[in-house]
């Protein structure tokens, strides 16, 4: 069973699963990516993943076959494993729980694609559908406490299968960065009686210099203060907390800029590898009033390295600004 | 000149520093490493650097010239410049600062070495006495609050040249995790009246099963949440916040120490990378009371991914229990 620990001084959470270790992986140097015939997401392949827990598929065609569209099933090689109950336990200084929770993955396509760009409309805006509803049957299960959406493409971005697809974590804790970052909205919104959200918009779209989008619903911007280079934020201009509450056409819309995006990065980035991150508020209620969810997609050019781990911070050889400014031109 | 914002709502700070870009690459995909005669940092080549701050020489040698054993310059791609104060502006919800700080790099061999492990023992006690000074001497400038002196080896740890070398970087600013840290450290002394780190290494010796070594001056240990495979701390069993007031036989021990557990971590990982950090407190007496100053060997092996940066928590595949044991064994 994996565990959770956190580290007493620096206030770190670390989930421990030996299983990962055990992980087939698509991009040994020099070697050729595995063929259709040989990858375990695609159809026809079924029985080489756990059985699925959910699946888009052509009326009448049996679970675990052929005739799906998106499929869901548990992550073979788990950070978490679904079971007791997580208690906390601690032992002088240090604090563990039994890592109890989810980790799912969304294969989002029968074919062997490995780009999200690569999707039609109708597939893209059915696998967002399902991003929606996994994480809405998460929070039903009184056991999580948050849940984290992510999609790794590329070996930089830390990808092991090429395969397009994306993975759900359902935590039993509160991570402390979302946490802090959840405070921080609420003392602003009892400060000022807005959303730092709401003001974070406003000021971006006054300021115009770091935004590549303006559409009815979404802002799309290089934040202030990017992390890495190419760095783009996705945030919905009508402030909500929960992603899984998402409007049909807002969620369709959300599918075809979050598409676009990652096309427009593809064009400005050669061989881009990027994290796709979906932030949520936590399922605890009281905290997550003014927190907003958003997509962040996150380009890895440059490693991280001893200066990050040792300090905390960031450098990125990329202003947002100029980041933006090629974004916009970028047309897919 | 460079820039430093702030994060608005994540709390998090990021360098921007265009220079960075241009750094030249000794770990192109499939490129032989550049031979002796082509790089930068070996005798001989002292003008493809900036003119030196400091170097430990043959008597008599002139500056920037050949006859070093150990060179400091600054970095030729800073992501800090020295230069006017760091006074920090902001606009609306951001902060930010003129990037105003030290960016040095400490070239540890005259000889193309590329690992702390192949440095005999006289060198290795002057790299270790160079980043003593040079760290001392970073606390005397009154516009730098904090210090990170780390070395990364190997393209996954985010190197650029394998030439042996370390940096150091003086920030205007307390990294918001060390503050964290300090403050913990701070919270913890004044419930219990002993220090946190203290209680740590005891409680770390009694239990035996993370303890890698034990000498007169140190413990080293697989710390209990450890973010990736094979990390590794050494801390002082004397607490002590400043690493730039170690007295000369400690720093001998820990050369030693440190090139000894690089060792069991090169044996143990085969073709490791890694970011070694040296943790020491900011420069700001009142907070740095109660913190420990201590070094981390931080392997990279697994690549970090959407989990991690959306969660600011880690996956690891392996216990530091077990990591603890392989390097108890793996003897240089």
């Amino acid at each position: 069973m994996p565990e959770i620990r956190r580290d007493p001084i620096f206030d770190r959470w670390v989930i421990f699963s030996k299983e990962r270790a055990a992980r087939p992986y698509d991009f040994q140097e020099g070697a050729a990516p595995r063929p259709h015939g040989r990858c375990d997401f695609c159809e026809g392949h079924e029985a080489q993943t756990p059985p699925e827990t959910f699946a888009v598929r052509e009326s009448g065609s049996p679970a675990n076959g052929p005739g799906w569209r998106v499929r869901v099933v548990p992550n073979k090689y788990p950070a978490l494993r679904s079971g007791e109950s997580a208690e906390c336990h601690s032992h002088g200084l240090f604090s563990f729980m039994v890592g109890a929770g989810v980790h799912e993955v969304i294969i989002e396509s029968p074919r062997h694609l490995v780009r999200l760009s690569e999707l039609a409309d109708e597939q893209l805006v059915e696998v967002f559908t399902v991003y929606r509803d996994r994480l809405a049957a998460l929070r039903l299960d009184p056991r999580i406490r948050s849940g984290i959406l992510f999609k790794n493409v590329g070996r930089d971005a830390g990808a092991s299968l090429e395969h397009v697809h994306s993975q759900l974590v359902g935590l039993p804790l509160v991570p402390p960065a979302v946490q802090a970052a959840c405070e921080t909205s609420r003392d602003y919104y009892l400060r000022t009686g807005e959303t730092i959200w709401s003001r974070l918009i406003a000021e971006e779209i006054a300021a115009d210099i770091r935004v590549v989008q303006v559409t009815p619903g979404f802002l799309v911007i290089c934040p202030f203060a990017s992390r890495f280079s190419f760095e783009t934020w996705i945030l919905p201009r009508r402030p909500h907390a929960r992603f899984d509450e998402i409007a049909p056409d807002e969620l369709a819309e959300l599918a075809r800029l979050v598409q676009d995006v990652t096309q427009r990065i593809e064009r400005a980035v050669e061989k881009s590898s990027y994290n796709l991150v979906f932030h949520t508020a936590p399922f605890d209620g009281n905290l997550a009033g003014h927190y907003q969810w958003h997509v962040e997609i996150l380009p890895r050019i440059a490693r991280t390295a001893g200066f990050e781990w040792g300090s905390g911070c960031f450098i990125n050889s990329t202003l947002p600004e100029e980041a933006a400014r090629t974004l916009r031109t970028a047309k897919p």
